[in-house]
Parts: C-alpha cells; structure tokens; sequence
C-alpha cells in the first residue's frame, strides 16, 4: 500500500460523540498533513436517521431547502430537506420533522404525528422532485404515517364523519378513509425508504411494543398504541384490500409505512438498507474502482457489526473488488479473526485512554481519532 | 517495511498488569500467527527494580541462583539472583532481598536492612563473579546500605564498641567503623549499579523525604531517617574522607550508593541508567543493526515518555541507525509531533475500549495487546 493514489472515506458516525461528517473531515485532516498527494474521497454514511441529508449533501452536494412545517406536536417549526445536485432526488429525514429530539422533554407517542413530515414530502413535490430518499430513524410518532397521508391529502374521519387528529390516539377514533384528495403528483415520485428495521406493526415486536418505551410510553400506553395500530391495520386493509401489517419494516418509525405501502396506486414505495441507498446514490462500486485503500469505521466495532449494516456493507463490496479496508473504531468490543474475512484488513481504536467518563471521551474524541489516523497513515 | 526480516522486540513493562516479558511474549505470537517468516529478537526491558533478574535471564540465558538469605526484617528467606550464561556477570536486584513487597503489611523503614543484599553479593562472589550489576528499584529499606556493606564484613559498632543492627535506627547509634574486615574479593570485582533516580541522600529531596513515606514512614520517622542518615554521612566522611551525600543517586534505595561509594579502594562502582545497562549488556546497537523494525512499548506513553528512560532510550539508538520504532503502549496521554522527531515511527495503543476500572483493564489486556499488535502486522 505503500504508493497510494486514492482513498475513500466512508464512515459511519461515531455514535454519541461525533458525526460521520466530522469522522470524515479528521481522517481527511490527517490524510492532508502526513500523505498530501492522495486524493480523498469523503463519504460520510448516514442510515436515515439525524444527519442523513447533511451526509448526502456532502457527498453529492445540492440545496438544503429550509421549510415551514410542524413539529411531532403539530406546533410551527422551520425544518429541513435536501434536494441533490440533480434537482431531482429529495433527502428527508423522517427525524427533521417527526424527530424525538424535537420534543425531548414532552414525549407523548400517543399526540405526536407524522404530519410535518408529510408537509416536507409535499413542498418536495412541490419542487418537482421525482424521487423522494426517506430515512425512518429517530421519530417520535406511532401514527402509522397517519400524518404524512393526511398532510398529502388523505381524509381520515370518525364515525360522525369529523376529522381526526392523524395522531395514535386518532386512529383510535377512525372510521372512514378517503383518498380522492391523496396528491396525484405522487404517482411521478419514486419513493425509496432508508429502512433498516425489520419490525412489523403490530404485536410484541411491533412498533409500540418495541419502540414505544424509548418514545415515552409506559406499558398501558403501549397497550393502547398497539391497539391503534392494529385498528388502522384493519380499517386500511378494509379501505384498499392489502394486509400490510405482517411486513417487515413496518414497524420502524411508529408505522410510517403502513400508510405508505396501502396505497401503492399513488405511491411507489421501495425499501431499502439505508447503507445501500446511500452507497448506490453516490455509486460507491465506481469510486472505489481506482481507489487503493477505503477507511470506514464507527462508534464501537465488536463481532455485531458484522450482523450490522455500515462497516459490513462497504467491507462487501469493497472485497468484491479486493480493496483493502480499514476500520477505525471508537471503540472495540470482542471480535474474532472472522472480522479479517470479511474483507477487513485492520482495525484501529481512537480509544487511547483509560477514561472514567463518557464526558472524557466527547471532549477527546476529536484529538484521539485525528492522532490515530495519523499514526495508522505513519505506518503504510 | 513490506518485506521484513528481522524484529527486535524491546519493550518495558506495562506498570500494573503486564511484565515486560509478558509484553514480549505476547507482541512475538502475534508476530507468529501474522509474519511467521519473520525473525523476532525479544528483549524485555527492565530498570532495574523487580523483574530485572527474570528479563536479563530471557534476553542473554544463563542460570538463576537460588540463596538462603534475610529479608528486610532479618527473617530466613529463600531469594535468588541471576548468573548470566558468561558465568562472570551476577543480576542482583534489591528488591529481591530487601523489597517493600516482602514485608508488605510490616513496612518499617526504621527497622530495615539491605543486609539480605549483602549476603546475595556475597554469594555471587563467592561463585567468582567479576561483574555485579545491582538493580536498586523497590526497597524498604533506609539503611544508607549499612545492611550491605556490613553482610560484606565492615564492622559498624556504637560509643561502646558493641556492634550496632544495620538499620535506620541502628546508624542514630553508629559511632565507629571498621572496614579491615570488608570482603577482599569485591576488589576484582565491578559494579554496576542500575539508578534512574538523581536525588540525594539527605534533606528535602533525600532518600528520607521524597521516598520515606511509601516505606511506611510518618512525618515524624521522616525527620528520624533523614537525620540518621545524615550523621551516617558524616561518620563516613570522618572515616573515609569522602564526602558522599550530596552526590546524585545517594538518595536511591534508601541511600544504598552511601556506603557503596564510601570504599573505592575495595568497591569499584559505576552508575547507569538501567536502560543503558540492559541495552549494552545485550549489545543493542549490534543486534538491530540488521533489523527492520524496533517495537517497544509501556503502560501509559505520553509527553512525559521523551524524558523518560526506556521509550527514548530505545528511539534514540534506533535512530542513530535510521531504524523504524513503533511504540505500542496500554493507553497513551497527551503528545505532540516531538514524539516522531524523536524517530518514533508510529504510537498504537492496545486500550481500545471505555474502561470503566482497572480490574477489567487487567483482565483484557493480553487479549488487548495480542490485536493491537495483530493489526499493526496487519498493516505492515
């Protein structure tokens, strides 16, 4: 590896402390000062969660677009979206609008709604967008996407035909659905869904059940939740024939994609592995074609990440074409030599110190991961 | 460094969970799993203190003495000394008789000898040694070496011409000393003491003060040891006309270089560093002369390393050579690039998780070092 030309750098973030845009830029940094002839190519990877638009801006550049919407509470915001270089290919991250960190002291899964997301998909439309990139990560809903079809124009209404609130807690109260008014614009939008939840809706390993508690529900509104869900399952599959509550991944981001995949007449769903979405939209096969070595790396690296989506995913491809890579991780649990067959040929710690507290790590983490990379690149 | 011949494998020990032999052992299988065509030289260090017998043993062979003797509180004990394989050179470490971990719970600076010392060196010249290199690290002892030199026959007696007990307390009652009786022997023989310690041995920065309280004496024994100490100096003075207290390392082991240095006509001793004394005894700078790649490595490396002895000890003579060193340390503090100028090629740490206490530091770190050296060789 001694004489190299070109590196691409794909990391995921650093959970808890840095984002894979920052990850990038310190590996870069190192790159700059100790091999300056190399030509990097920074790819921060997001799985759809927070930081997905930042990171496909990045590394595809494009417009953020600031928007009016609502929050999970239905309360005014300005929030965000992306649409690439293409003026094509709208980035939304359900956590823009939808977001936990939105309301992080007033969760309340059973209010909170889709609905400003929805907002955010329509001015996307507006734009003339054509494909719509939605990350699921990070919501604070159990709407089953209520809000987003009705911010599209769905009608959701109870029994004395008033509409409901496309909260959880309206579902319970659903009646009727009418989408006569679902904005027909949809119909030229491909939809690709960053979803790497196989949950589905309802039940034990259902939306409610599984992530209703990080959502601030006890275990009677978990109950409740569930039941709504359900409920708007069985009105949906009374509504449009399809039974879409035993598919996989509609249990991720409170059910967003019951709503989504009922109506496929309009909307033309794919659900894909956020890695995948993200390393196919930049056309990572074709950029690491000339390249000598791809770091990618995230928070902590144990034997799981093989099972998990970032470092495994690039590991794959990058072996089929017998590029070397190198992980640089936070931190490290136990891993075996099944690691190195992956495709993996070193991993490295930014973890350096014996710390007493995660507050250490976060004002260290900057310094540590920028000095390890310079000594990995000291070595090559 | 792709094609790599030869390694010589030179680190300390990493203070409180491994030896350097440990470190060496475990640095040399990854080295057989990874580079197995590559010839490793392993070269523990050791600075003199507890384990310099064990590393001199691994890295030049030779046969370990094992002696009757007194520990610090004049108890039977069975302790040992090395005998390298020229038959010539004796490895004696203070610490073996006159340690603080022999009488751990019973620390008594007051009470303590080096006698048990004494008799290790009388042993060794007894088997004809002519070169004894005395490793000064760990004592209990405040003795100012009386215990030694008083196993090797000068008589230390009171106003009274009874024998005084070589000890602290003993030397508030020395008055007279007869040296006619010291071992004629230590005549051919040289000494070489190991001391990275600059202090005197009275006074502030005297063997009493600085190094009194971790023999388990109280601010009042301080001030007892300090001044024995010093009337020991000055009894020395009268007999022998030398003036030794404020000479540096007189305040080390308990101010064994007093009396060491009091007798040139019969002691020949010359201090080093106990890095320079294992290097030149393995002839260092022959062996890495066909080398490739120098690792060494310690405990905790930061700033502080440079002026430290065994890291900039082992890059210093590496790059008078312009050989490569990597240093791979249990966790590493703050440093700057000085570290590279100082021909350091590259800084890994084997700390690569969030330790919460020391206990799983200890119960990781083998494992630990074993894939950090993994994948450096990985990279190479």
């Amino acid at each position: 590896m001694k004489y190299m030309k070109k590196v691409v750098i794909a990391p995921d973030s650093f959970k808890g402390t840095m984002t894979s845009l920052e990850v990038c830029e310190i590996i870069d940094k190192a790159f700059k000062k100790i091999m300056p002839e190399v030509k990097t190519i920074k790819i921060p990877i997001a799985d759809g969660g927070e930081g997905t638009t930042d990171a496909f801006l990045y590394a595809m550049g494009g417009e953020k677009i600031f928007v009016k919407t609502k929050n999970p509470l239905f309360e005014d915001i300005e929030s965000y979206y992306a649409i690439l270089k293409d003026k094509k290919t709208a980035i939304i991250e359900t956590a823009a609008a939808s977001g936990l960190t939105l309301i992080e002291n007033r969760k309340n899964p059973l209010d909170s709604s889709t609905f400003g997301t929805g907002l955010l998909i329509k001015d996307a439309l507006d734009k003339n967008c054509e494909r719509i990139i939605l990350g699921l990560g990070g919501s604070a809903t159990n709407d089953g996407g209520a809000g987003i079809i009705s911010a599209l124009g769905v009608k959701l209404s109870d029994e004395n035909n008033h509409e409901i609130i496309p909260s959880n807690r309206g579902l319970g109260k659903l009646k009727y659905i009418d989408d006569t008014k679902l904005d027909k614009r949809l119909k030229n939008c491909e939809f690709i869904i960053a979803c790497d939840v196989e949950n589905i809706l309802c039940g034990q390993s259902g939306a409610a059940y599984i992530f209703g508690p990080q959502k601030g529900a006890d275990e009677t509104t978990v109950k409740i939740l569930d039941e709504n869900l359900s409920r708007y399952a069985g009105i949906l599959r009374e509504k449009t024939d399809r039974d879409i509550k035993n598919i996989p991944g509609t249990g991720a981001a409170g059910g967003i994609l019951a709503s989504l995949l009922s109506f496929p007449d309009y909307i033309n769903c794919k659900i894909c592995s956020g890695i995948d979405i993200i390393l196919d939209t930049v056309n990572f096969d074709d950029i690491i074609k000339d390249a000598d070595l791809i770091i990618t790396g995230e928070g902590r690296f144990d034997s799981q990440s093989l099972s998990g989506k970032v470092v495994s995913g690039i590991a794959k491809r990058a072996k089929k074409q017998n590029k070397p890579v190198i992980v640089i991780a936070g931190s490290c649990g136990d891993y075996g030599d099944e690691v190195y067959d992956l495709g993996i040929q070193a991993i490295f710690t930014a973890c350096s110190k014996i710390y007493t507290d995660f507050g250490e790590v976060k004002q260290n983490c900057f310094d540590a991961l920028y000095k390890t990379t310079e000594n990995i690149l000291r070595m090559i």
